[in-house]
C-alpha cells in the first residue's frame, strides 16, 4: 500500500497559491522608474519583484531572515560512505550553537539568524539554549536493511518543517534560508535525486565531504543497491523520502511547502536542499515560485538537480559545505536588491533624462 | 611614432610584484583548520587566501573598501550609438553625489564608500562636495574624426588612476572596487576589446544601455570604421587607449596598475572595467593576480573578455549597469570570506573530529 500524506501536509499543499501577478507588475513599474536603464540590474530586479509578489507589500518590508539548519544522522553511514564519522553531526550542532561554524559567520554578515533544529541526531543533547528539538528518531535506519524510516516518520518530519515556518511566519520575517547538517546526507540526497530525476546514480553522486575514489565507488554501489532493494516510487515523494531519505531532508521539504503556504521567500542552499526541493516540487509544483536558488555546489549532482528544476544559480563559488552557507550569501543578494528598490532615486526625483525616443525607455 | 608610457606609469608597472606565495600558503593552513571539510568553502577560500597573499597580513585586516566611480563623456556619442544623451553622464554624477544611484545603495550594503571622480565629463560642475575633479578634457573626440584623445591625455588619464589609488592606499583600505559612468563607453570598450582580443567587433558589441537592433548595427559599423581609420596597435595598449578609448577607461587602467603596485585587491565590475583590464594586463601581466572578477555582464562582449583574461565570474546576475554595482556585490563576498577566516572555530577549539584516516583531511 502506498504511503499517504498526512492531513496537515495535504492542507498545506492545497493552500499554496501562485504568487501575485499584480504585485509583480507593480514592482516592475517601480523598478523601471529608478535611475538606471530598464532591466539593467538584471536578476537583482527579478529577486526584488519576486519578493514583492510573494509578500504582497510595496514598498517591500526589509526581511528579517531566519536560516534553519536542520541536523540528523543517517544509518547508511555504517556502510562506510562518508569521510567523517557520525559523531561529527552532534559535534557540529554544538559548534552551530556556540556560533563557530561557517553558517553562523555568514549569517551574521547578512543580518540573518540561525535556528538549529535537531531532527534526529544520534545522541541526546538534553536541554540546550538555542536548540529546537524535534527528534523523529536517533538517526535513520541503514537503507540497505529496509527503508530509512517509516511512512509515519516521513510524514512527521515534513510536518515539523511546516510548523517551524508557520511559527516563524508570525514574526513577519519575509524570507527563510534552508540549511542542514548530517554526516551521510549526500548519500541520501543522491539516492533521492536519482529516483526523482531518473538519471543514473553515478551521475548524481559526488565526493560529499571528501571521500576518495574507492569510497566514491562504494557510495555509488550502496545507493544503487538501496534503490534496487527498496524500490522507491518516483510518483510518490513520501515513499522516496521514507525509503532512502533523512529526517532533516523531510524537515526541509516541510520548510519549502510551509514557506510557500505562508508566502515567504525560501532560499535554497546546496545539494541536499536541492534533493528536498525535488520532493517538494513534485508534491506542490507552485512552491517553485517561492524559491530562490543560491549557488551551484561543487558536489557534482547539484547541477543536474538545478537543471531538472529549471533553476539558475546566482552564485558560482564551488561551495560544498551545506549548513545554509550558500543560502546566507543569496540572502545578502536579496537584501541588496530590495535596498535598491527602496532607496534608489527615480528619474523624476534626480532630474535625469530618460532614454531617447527610439528606444523603449524608462520615461 | 609609437606613443610612449610616462615615467610614472613605467615605474608603477616595474614595482608590481607577484603576490606572496608564503602568505598564500599560510592562509591555506589557517583555512584548513576551520570546522569544515578541507576546501569546502570553495572560491570563498580562494578569495580569502588571495587577499592575505596581497595584503600580507594574517589574520587579515578587514577591508575598508572604496569604490571609484570614474565619469567621462565620449565624442563618439554624436554618431548615435547610445540610447541616452551625453547629458545623462553629468546628471548621473549629481545622482552619485546625492546617494541616489544603484552603486550608492549597493556600496552601503557592503560597507564601502563611493568616490566619484570627474575624469572628463562634458560640462563644469564647479566645486562640489564629494567630487574629485581630474578632468583630462570635456569628453573625448569623436574617434571617426581622428583619435579619441592625444597620447599625452592617454598617459595623464592613467596617471590619475595611479595617484588616486596611491592616495587612498595610505589609509590601509585593502581593497578597491572599479566603477564608471559615461554615456557611449560601451562603444569605446567594444572597440578596445575587439583590438585586444582580436575577435570581431560584432561579437564584442552589445546593446549597452539598451539600443534597438537598428542602432546596434550602426554601433558595430561605427566601431569597425573607427578601428579601420585609426589603426590602433594591439601591441601598444597606450595607443589603443588614445585612439578608441576614454578618459575614465584610462583612469581605470591606472587604478588597476596602481592597486597592484600598492598591494591592494582590485575588484572588477562589468564590461567597461573588463576592457580596462585588457589594457592593464597587456601592460603588466602580474596585475592579474591582484584582481577579483565579480560578475559576467549581460553586455554580450563581457564573457569573451573574461575568457580572454582567464577570469571566472563569481556572480551570474545579468547586470548591465556598471557604476561599480557588480564590484560592490563581490566586495560583499570578499568580506564574507574574510569573516569566515577570522571568526570560524577550528577543529581543535570546537572539539570536532576530523576526517577518517583514509581521507586527506583537516586533522
Amino acid at each position: 500500500m502506498m504511503p499517504k500524506l498526512s492531513r496537515l501536509i495535504q492542507d498545506t499543499i492545497t493552500s499554496i497559491q501562485p504568487i501575485s501577478r499584480d504585485f509583480h507588475a507593480r514592482a516592475q513599474v517601480v523598478l523601471n522608474g529608478l535611475t538606471k536603464p530598464v532591466g539593467s540590474l538584471g536578476r537583482l530586479e527579478e529577486l526584488a519583484a519576486q519578493y514583492v509578489a510573494i509578500t504582497q507589500k510595496l514598498p517591500p518590508l526589509m526581511p528579517d531572515p531566519v536560516v534553519f539548519t536542520l541536523a540528523a544522522d543517517h544509518g547508511i553511514v555504517r556502510e562506510g560512505v562518508s569521510a567523517y564519522p557520525s559523531s561529527v553531526t552532534a559535534q557540529m550542532v554544538m559548534n552551530f550553537l556556540s556560533g563557530g561554524a561557517a553558517v553562523n559567520v555568514l549569517a551574521k554578515q547578512v543580518g540573518a539568524r540561525v535556528q538549529v533544529v535537531d531532527m534526529g541526531v544520534d545522541g541526546d543533547f538534553g536541554n540546550l539554549e538555542g536548540l529546537l528539538v524535534h527528534k523523529i528518531g536517533n538517526g535513520t535506519n541503514n537503507f540497505l536493511e529496509g527503508p530509512a524510516m517509516s511512512d509515519e516518520q516521513a510524514n512527521k518530519s515534513i510536518e515539523v518543517g511546516i510548523r517551524l515556518v508557520q511559527d516563524a511566519c508570525d514574526n513577519g520575517m519575509g524570507v527563510i534560508g534552508l540549511g542542514e547538517m548530517g554526516i551521510g546526507n549526500t548519500t541520501s540526497s543522491s539516492a533521492i535525486a536519482a529516483v526523482m530525476t531518473r538519471q543514473s546514480v553515478a551521475t548524481l553522486t559526488g565526493k560529499g565531504t571528501g571521500v576518495d575514489a574507492e569510497r566514491l565507488a562504494k557510495k555509488v554501489q550502496v545507493i544503487e543497491q538501496g534503490i534496487e532493494q527498496n524500490k522507491p516510487d518516483h510518483h510518490n515523494p513520501l515513499d522516496v523520502l521514507a525509503k532512502v531519505g533523512g529526517f532533516e531532508i523531510g524537515g526541509l521539504v516541510g520548510l519549502i511547502l510551509g514557506g510557500a503556504a505562508c508566502r515567504v521567500s525560501v532560499v535554497l542552499d546546496g545539494f541536499i536542499t536541492g534533493a528536498a526541493m525535488l520532493l517538494a516540487q513534485a508534491l506542490a509544483p507552485h512552491c517553485q515560485d517561492y524559491v530562490i536558488p543560491s549557488h551551484c555546489s561543487a558536489e557534482s549532482g547539484h547541477r543536474y538537480i538545478l537543471e531538472h528544476l529549471g533553476l539558475r544559480p546566482l552564485l558560482d563559488l564551488d561551495l560544498r559545505l551545506g549548513e545554509g552557507t550558500g543560502a546566507c550569501l543569496a540572502i545578502g543578494l536579496l537584501r541588496s536588491s530590495l535596498a535598491c528598490m527602496r532607496d534608489m532615486a527615480t528619474f523624476n526625483s534626480a532630474g535625469v533624462d530618460g532614454a531617447e525616443a527610439s528606444v523603449p525607455g524608462p520615461v
